[in-house]
């Protein structure tokens, strides 16, 4: 078989299930091999931002890669952005994309471009496949690679794939660590912490947040008082009713030192040591309280879970003691506010959906008020590129299987990846839009009035989405989404029920 | 004064008067010296690939750079693809990046990057500013950089930028290279294969194609029955009634070579050797006629247009005489198709438009048409990433000050930046953009079916836009564009008319 139905067969049998494609001529013979891998599922996406960050929200939510097929140098250029986010979140993700052969290369060419340089900011792993022989355990390789946990990119070369002599290969074995060159984790000195009198925090991340983790991580909570705390880059957490409390730090850095600010002890579980956004001139972005210990327990990349137990056990066991905290109530039907327009959705969130948070400043609260709301997982922005959250919910919505989808975002983010709508209606996903439209970058505006000492309105209009204001409804009928502009809460519960009631995706647009 | 403002003075001292800007917080210093200097209009782009296109058309329009202001690392990832375009293109752009503090840079944090890496493979000239006192001066270098036609690019720490102690710098003096250092060009050889009998063809790339230029290759023409045909991949061409007539290579590879082949001369003049743009299993892309013989007389950096005035002094000096070619004519009314289209658009086109041209296979015929339509400007995609018809339009608009700007763009192509309409909106844009809405890559479902010997009918489908289709007019109403879906010719005509004769933005959906 030729070098393309070999990748395909090779990624499938490494249990890649979904490719995320915007592919062009240099990938034709890929995309003709799909019909021969039938169990590797092509969903077409408009723009290469949709594809990277549809396969960050398919691996945050299985753990295991999405494919993207991208065009050459210029497609993965478009992708890299979300692929950004996808690293921080420390999601696996395999990214194929086509190349020139090398003859055509060398070449002045209109879409002559360095794959590689294109690719070296953003990817852990990557190689371009230099023979149709190697190509396959080429691909198994770069599945292994994005199994850690990383960004794999495997440039193949459209001769590659269309010359035959290919034959699948299998998943190599993970390697593990020598025991030796594992450096041991200080885990007395986060007992000693845990079981000193002073105030104490985990910060978790990664699969400290998630199944097995998030449970004994409660247990620890529980058997020693220390608090749960997750940074504000949210990979996925999973909460509501009857799960352990986890307060995620705040976007805001004095809120975020407000809620630090009680503890003297760190530790840290599977992530690193929080810092706000940007430094700025009078602030340096150091976000725990000076003088507080910090125990790093793991890195990012180390077994949280096996560490996890080793502190849990060795902590008396409790009867888990979450609260049993009440339903959320509707509140009363009346004008759309932050409170309100929280509460109700807190209210309406559907048992096991799935949320995905770029709400930015228009968001705020949403999370606190869904802590007593049915359980849910909720998906954050990780790496700060705005333009995630329609994308991450395509590829939570196909990871989830039938699991509503809660997408929320501003409108200025939600205007860099608006394509992410088709790819929604084209697939008939879950997914249930929330447009916060408060028809500017409001968050510059808040940063701006910080470093200027006499703001400009000149300057200030730069950050406004006016003149003329986007119409959400409109862009939305555009892709074949349905969509409602809301002006008080019965329409916004109403048009919620439908967004979740339904079985393809609507849209929601909330005036700020 | 601080560095943000003697960057943007120093900016503004260099001649560029537009930053097209999609800033966050690291770049609030440098929006807030905004306000010192009003020479540099800030146009907002809702994302980077709007901004940094739109930057390739002011560049090709006036031949100085326009700056964009991005948001680190990921902002940047954003422009790239258009910055692909432009680097093909030979256009001169500024790309202002902000960066973390060095200090920020050391620790892990959700926006950190690798500036450098990610702006590496499409950057020509590349620097970080370390110091204050050096930015200015680095700014500078940019402009001088950029002004030879190439991508520049200069990050920008926010400490560097809030820093004391700027001073705005001048443009340096260009590097004029040593004449001992310069090649001899091949003058006697093509003046020989100008003066011979065998059939020739001048290919003509950059500066060959306007003003001067043009004039000189339509004198060289004339004098020696040499054709002038321009690769496929188009920066800027002047044409219509009165104008030396210049053939473009079509597309596709067939069409191209039967252009070619009657020709057994080529002097290849502020370009290179045109190829097809993909090779295939069974076709190398080369498209020169095999024994034909090629002078290269000058690549795209040198002297073209000082070339060009050698040959054609070396030449008998005749009377232009370009044919007086009659007025195109309006189509009688009638139903949609290509040729009505083209004829439509050919005979309504107003005197010194710019035309954008990025309709793939939708478009064909049109250029063609538009050979004696009243004067113009053709603008192509050069680098092959679609999407960049709609910022192409952005900047040729405003470079051309009240021209007016026609911009035909395919439906797959125009949604990857299709937030392009909400600043021709925001800023009164003279561009009447035509969507060609075929529902498809119809450019793929051709190439597929060139490679695959029995195309599938699971893989053409990923190739339609189609459940749900697309509704242009519902898009460009969300951002504020008003636009018209026309079903016949005098539709087509009176949206037309309406979109030259009106003073902002507006969209006509051409359904094929």
């Amino acid at each position: 078989m030729n070098g393309a139905e070999a990748l395909l067969r090779t990624l499938a049998a490494c249990g890649v299930e979904v490719c995320f494609a915007n592919p062009g001529t240099s990938e034709m013979h890929l995309m003709d091999a799909a019909r021969h891998v039938p169990e590797l599922r092509f969903v077409p996406c408009l723009f290469e931002g949709v594809a990277t960050g549809a396969a960050d929200g398919y691996g945050r939510m299985t753990g295991r890669p999405a494919a993207t097929l991208l065009h050459l140098g210029p497609g993965l250029a478009n992708g890299l952005a979300n692929l950004h986010n996808a690293g921080k979140a420390g999601t696996p993700v395999v990214n194929i994309v086509g190349e020139h052969p090398a003859y055509h290369r060398a070449r002045e060419t209109p879409l002559g471009s360095n794959v590689e340089a294109v690719a070296s900011a953003f990817s852990h792993w990557l190689r371009t496949s230099e023979t149709t022989e190697s190509l396959p355990g080429d691909a198994a390789e770069s599945v292994r690679a994005a199994m850690a946990g990383r960004i794999a990119t495997l440039a193949v070369p459209a001769d590659v794939a269309w010359g035959e002599g290919g034959e699948p290969a299998a998943l190599p074995p993970v390697e593990v660590p020598d025991e030796e060159d594992v450096e041991p984790e200080p885990v007395d000195e986060a007992l000693a912490m845990l079981k000193s009198d002073l105030p104490t925090a985990l910060l978790l991340g990664g699969k400290a947040l998630c199944g097995r983790g998030l449970v004994l991580a409660g247990q620890i909570a529980e058997a020693s008082g220390a608090a749960l705390i997750s940074p504000f880059p949210l990979a996925r957490l999973e909460r509501g009713r009857g799960r352990p409390a986890v307060a995620r730090l705040p976007y805001m850095r004095e809120q975020a030192r407000a809620l630090l600010e009680p503890f003297r002890q760190f530790i840290l579980i599977g992530t690193t040591e929080p810092f706000a956004y940007f430094a700025l001139p009078d602030d340096d972005a150091v976000l725990l309280p000076e003088g507080a210990s910090q125990c790093v327990l793991t890195g990012p990349d180390s077994d949280v879970i096996g560490l996890l137990e080793r502190l849990a056990e060795a902590l008396p066991r409790k009867e888990d003691g979450y609260p049993r905290r009440p339903e959320t109530l509707l509140p009363p039907s009346g004008p759309l506010t932050p409170d309100t327009i929280a509460g109700t959705i807190a209210a309406l969130l559907p048992e096991n959906a799935i949320v995905i948070d770029e709400g930015m400043t228009a968001g705020r609260g949403i999370m606190v008020a869904c802590t007593t709301s049915a359980p849910h997982d909720w998906l954050g922005n990780t790496g700060g590129s705005i333009g995630i959250a329609m994308p991450l919910a395509i590829g939570a919505a196909l990871a989830g299987r039938n699991r509503p989808v809660l997408c929320l975002s501003a409108d200025g983010s939600g205007m860099y990846t608006l394509q992410a709508l088709w790819t929604m209606a084209r697939e008939g996903l879950p997914v249930t839009t929330v447009i916060f439209a408060n028809n500017a970058y409001a968050l510059l505006k808040h940063e701006y009035s910080r470093v200027s000492l006499e703001p400009a309105a000149s300057v200030m209009d730069q950050f406004d989405l006016v003149r003329p204001a986007l119409d959400w409804v409109s862009l939305a009928r555009g892709m074949g989404v349905p969509g409602r502009r809301v002006t008080d809460l019965n329409e916004l519960a109403s048009a919620l029920r439908a967004g979740f009631a339904g079985s393809g995706p609507s849209l929601v647009e909330v005036p700020l």
